[in-house]
């Protein structure tokens, strides 16, 4: 109880949306914030209680004076200490959520602020997690989420990821470490949808696999029929790919930038007893298409998840261009009557945007199409209400 | 290639939007159409040529003069006649897509616009198809419309139900009819992830049972623990408790206003096997939700889905605030660490809406929420990229 008295008090300016922090909003901008010299010298990483105007306590805050975002909401309780107690109960309920939705322990198991822990990342493989400590605070505090990860999953070897490009706006490092156990010296076996998928965890994108498509990656698996011809552009480690050669389909073309990458959506296929079926490209996605397009060819179902073209609001222009870009050539590769799925990981487009794109770019191939699903990254992925919006990820399902 | 000369011609003002039009939008409003004695004396359901203001040709148009949607885009095509041919080529297509999606003859295999056939639905029930002829065009060419239905899919059954409120605005009768075999004498049983439904489809509520809740139905199901009790509200036939029990709930209570659909969805549960742990209480939803809140209940998850509170722009606010009422009065009936899945069917509200009055609503309950997954109707009810918008069907799940 007497924790409290020891942290920094931080105050919001009247203007400030205070309403909006006492109902669940967990963000702080530094302008909304009454800064002094105090304020600018409490650490990266520290605790403070946040204020309103009258100076009534709002919720316990994770301070970091040199980001646009200086204070995130840890807890509504202002007198709890951060120790293992606190990091077990909220992996917990996390987990509780994600052993009732999966089969297998392979998910995102916190997704940062929907999951109580503003700006980490903590994904699953088994008997190994990777976390992405990408905010002052949870490297201040990794030692005891280590233990209590540990402790709740059971998991034996705990790996930390520093690649996340948010760690430098926090002041911090971009060492990757073993914090638990032994980093494993060979691509990790996932299965999901009915195919393996082989994670790197130690030299991969981000922490190894992206778990966001497994919903999507099912959708387009239901699409195929026994023998169909699939294609899967900028396809990382085989996500659409190999869910569609689990669904039946006879020959899987995946396009990627990355040899790295292809080499593990091989090594993917091979697990998954599709080494005759799965088929690779590596080049510039746009080149290949064009390629393709020269060559005639033609797919009973084209997958395209490029990376984000729009990435922030200054690039939203250029991004929705090259959405409509991306949505032109793949349609002209599908077959009368197949299907072409288009997928965007771009904050700064929202799901009415990316549609009117990519509806744009499928007329512009003189097609004509049918909507039959939107979806979007799944229940592992949950957003705060008050986020909502920021819904990063979506796809949309056409019949051509 | 005469048949184009005997057609009437319709012309655009210069101010309508020709391009639309041609890239696929399927509406011509009233207002935008020279209209003259002659367009006036179109008989309604009559086939037309629609042209630009430069009297150039566009597409061949059903019109219907007293409608404010006055022509409704047939075909690209000038020249083709709706025979028995026209008819079977758009139904294979709708067929084999269903077939590819759907393990049993279970769907709707006609979702107007998007399917190629402008204001007319068509529900299948194994050996059965409902058709709502919504549309002048249709009930003119109904006949061959049915012929070719049994044709491509070879149902014993048709029925005609002309219940559908646009069918006055259309100038239609509201006479049901057997137009092919004979109106089955009890509901039929459909089979949908993984428990029976009763379809009446002679006297329920439009084709008999709504298909459009498929995979939020899904969602749901994966949400059950063992022995959960879930709580279906606005429950129609049992659409999301049958699901629920399906998905190895303990026990499934389902409210609805309306005895004769609470009847079905009892009889569902006996077919389903679920007779024991299938319960209803029949009565205004909002007033059971009074009575559940005063009697302490709690569930492991809720579902509320609703008729449309926001049918369209002007019943908007009132039907936003209802939505915010649904919201909160069930979130207080969810355990901690339960599950509440809420639906709109209104055209008016859209996901962005909806989605924010029912957090608000969980937020009026002094509930904090995670939001895990945003579902829409099922890829048998296909959209136009054009009308993309006016997809009616949201459903938002939490976590509470």
């Amino acid at each position: 109880m007497t924790q409290t008295a020891d942290h920094p008090r931080i105050r919001l300016k009247p203007k400030a949306n205070a309403r909006g922090l006492r109902h669940g909003f967990p963000w702080v901008y530094a302008n909304d914030i009454v800064t002094d010299r105090r304020t600018r010298k409490i650490p990266a990483g520290a605790l403070a209680v946040l204020e309103d105007d009258k100076r009534a306590p709002i919720a316990l805050v994770a301070v970091n004076p040199d980001s646009k975002i200086m204070c995130r909401v840890l807890d509504r309780d202002l007198d709890v200490q951060l120790d293992a107690a606190w990091f077990e109960t909220r992996l917990r309920r996390a987990l509780e959520m994600r052993e009732r939705l999966f089969d297998a322990p392979y998910y995102r198991l916190i997704h940062a602020e929907a999951d109580g822990f503003p700006g980490v990342i903590i994904d699953r493989f088994g008997d190994a997690c990777v976390i992405q400590p990408n905010a002052a605070w949870a490297e201040a505090h990794l030692e005891t989420l280590t233990e209590a990860l540990v402790t709740v999953t059971g998991v034996t070897t705990v790996l930390k990821n520093a690649s996340g490009r948010t760690r430098g706006l926090e002041g911090l490092d971009d060492v990757n470490l073993t914090l638990r156990g032994t980093a494993p010296d060979a691509p990790l076996p996932v299965p999901m949808n009915g195919a393996t998928y082989m994670a790197d965890l130690t030299d991969g994108q981000k922490t190894g696999l992206f778990y966001d498509q497994r919903p999507n990656h099912a959708f387009a698996k239901r699409l195929v029929q026994p023998g169909a011809r699939v294609l899967d552009v900028f396809s990382h480690v085989g996500g659409f790919g190999l869910a569609m050669l689990a669904g039946g389909a006879g020959q899987a073309l995946s396009v990627d930038g990355s040899a790295a990458a292809l080499d593990l959506a091989t090594k993917g296929a091979e697990a998954s007893g599709f080494a005759d079926t799965f088929q690779t490209r590596q080049g510039d996605a746009f080149e290949v298409l064009t390629q393709l397009g020269e060559e005639g060819a033609q797919f009973d179902v084209v997958i395209c998840d490029p990376p984000a073209f729009a990435p922030s609001r200054q690039a939203l222009d250029a991004g929705l261009r090259a959405y409509e870009r991306v949505a032109r050539m793949a349609a002209a590769l599908v077959k009368p009557g197949g299907y072409l799925g288009l997928c965007s990981c771009s904050h700064a487009a929202d799901l009415g945007r990316f549609r009117d794109a990519s509806s744009r770019g499928i007329g512009r191939a003189g097609r004509q199409a049918q909507l039959i699903h939107t979806g979007f990254a799944g229940p592992d992925h949950p957003q705060l209400p008050q986020l909502a919006e920021s819904g990063y990820l979506k796809a949309v399902f056409y019949r051509l």
